[in-house]
């Protein structure tokens, strides 16, 4: 798969014709790395925003692992594609299992629907890109 | 907070007077039953959808505790009132703490933003009429 | 079921306590009638966005059978309880037969999710308060 | 209308008979004052999200006045019925005239579609018990 | 408007540069094929769930033809891209007149409002990519 | 920016990758008003919807001004990007204040919580386009 995702591969098709391929996690997270600096720069409500956001996510009664699936179904539920990418990155770190994160993609999509498929398609194709997925423990 | 959701007390009250008040949750089940059976017997697949659901919640990979947590975010993202009181309830059953709860609900709050408010003070307030939540763990 | 619907049987009940409780048609009818005219009464975008509706929901290319389902998945899609009650009764008025409704609801069920449970479940009984829905034809 | 939402009116009617009956102003406060303090109580992150809400809406570039009629379509838009009420007595408050507050639904009306009136009837029959909004100027 | 959708008049243009560019109905169906493989590879209860929306759209007491119309509204109203394009395609071999599709198209813009717009551009031009589309009756 | 966002920088790039880039506003402007154009000749009701939203915008009670910023968070609570680009070149042209845009999108974060970043990201990115943002006054 990810041979089909280098530059020389896509340089000659256009824009939304493969609505399944995925960013690189490299190239993603520079992207989001660059726009949240932006966000930040922009006030400081965002700045406070993202500190909560953190507080949030911090190990405390649930252990972090948890809390990065719950950041993923809310991700799901909400359409958001790079929250979603954002949150299997961090069930990475965390050293989510794989088979856990289909059980709570699962989930999202008995909730949420088949309108919760495309993006589904794409979080899968996503999660083959990141190594540490699959070797750990929720 | 009980003796005010008595009937008594709420008989010369209006219809959405009180928003924040909570159905009592011997109510709410033997309604919820009432209409899942409704709704089972209007064709086979509302019953299939039934399964499929279970079977998304049966222990797995991840401990049904954790699933319960997902089930209830999905439900406060899509502000699904009695979805919220369904997997609070069987948050009780499973013995998730009730700060693991509130973690959840936490997530919850900074994924959708506060518009998410009005669900979640009912979500604490029926949370209070639940007595197994609060002893156990995720 | 429409016995424990009339004033008498719920007096003593509070607000919220039974969720899958459905309005009896008839005041359903009034107080949206009602609120129409005020909405009416308050601009006339208001009038104009009425008028609008109207039209998209006139006979043309589509009977007017099939525009009151697709009104239906419409409401479903986006939780809106009142929206669901009139377009179920639109379909009694044009004689969709049950099992048509049905199945439109079965496609908002497999399209949005166990989310839209809830909703389905009232509608499921308030089509038993409409006596012209399930003898005739879409 | 207001002789129509005392409690001796209501006493024998059910849950969702009126679905466009709104609180009285007065219940509705008390209501959502004690729903808030339930949920600060349950949590730092509550508490520090509550404050971040308020800068949100603290006089800045733009005024109070046009900060609360944004938390309003807001509100419409995620169809949250009590922030709704909410940020009409807002504008109450801040002496937001009737007409700006009818433009800012007719916004959310052409931008979220039909789905919107019925939380949009209620919105009316809210503004004709709060007696400081249309006086005003954003 | 297929002649601007070729990989080489596209080479030179970047990502969402042309947010109105809609795939062509070849790339994108080897893409959702693709997808929907990795997910059905990825967990039984993936499989089940599209067994389960297959039998959603079969015939039944509503024509096929009509089921998809109702699928295309879902889609819609969920904001979910590649829903419209599958149920566009099935319309087509459906044989579904244009003027149908276009009648539920102004359903869902009367139900959702003009933030539906940017999906119904898409929906129109990926429209005149399908053949049959026209030609037929619902 | 704007140098990473010529066609020859682009051209090797293959879609989504860069999620955080936005499009040129002369290209958006150009693929929207296409987009509208096959909009409007696919049936009168479009256009007369197109009407409606014009009407809404007029100035009226309140300047036109602060419509946009509604029109603004109406587009981001509905997560519709390219909504928000439109308002945010309205915006400009009625000399809306880059520090008030930022305003309203933070009552929009708040509102609609981390699941709105990902746009907020591009709306922020997009602004740096507009040359007209910054200098004016709502």
């Amino acid at each position: 798969m990810s041979g089909s995702t280098g530059p020389q591969a896509d340089a000659t098709r256009h824009p939304r014709e493969h609505l399944t391929v995925t960013p690189s996690p490299e190239a993603f997270r520079r992207a989001r790395a660059d726009g949240n600096e932006r966000l930040r720069g922009s006030g400081s409500l965002f700045e406070s925003f993202f500190a909560l956001d953190g507080a949030a996510y911090a190990p405390g009664a649930l252990p972090v692992s948890v809390k990065e699936l719950l950041g993923l179904v809310v991700s799901v539920m909400k359409d958001c594609e790079e929250c979603v990418y954002y949150h299997l990155e961090r069930c990475g770190e965390e050293r989510v299992a794989r088979d856990q994160v289909l059980e709570a993609l699962q989930i999202a999509l008995i909730g949420g629907g088949s309108v919760t498929i495309p993006l589904l398609r794409r979080a899968v194709s996503y999660m083959e890109k990141l190594p540490n997925l699959g070797d750990g423990k929720a």
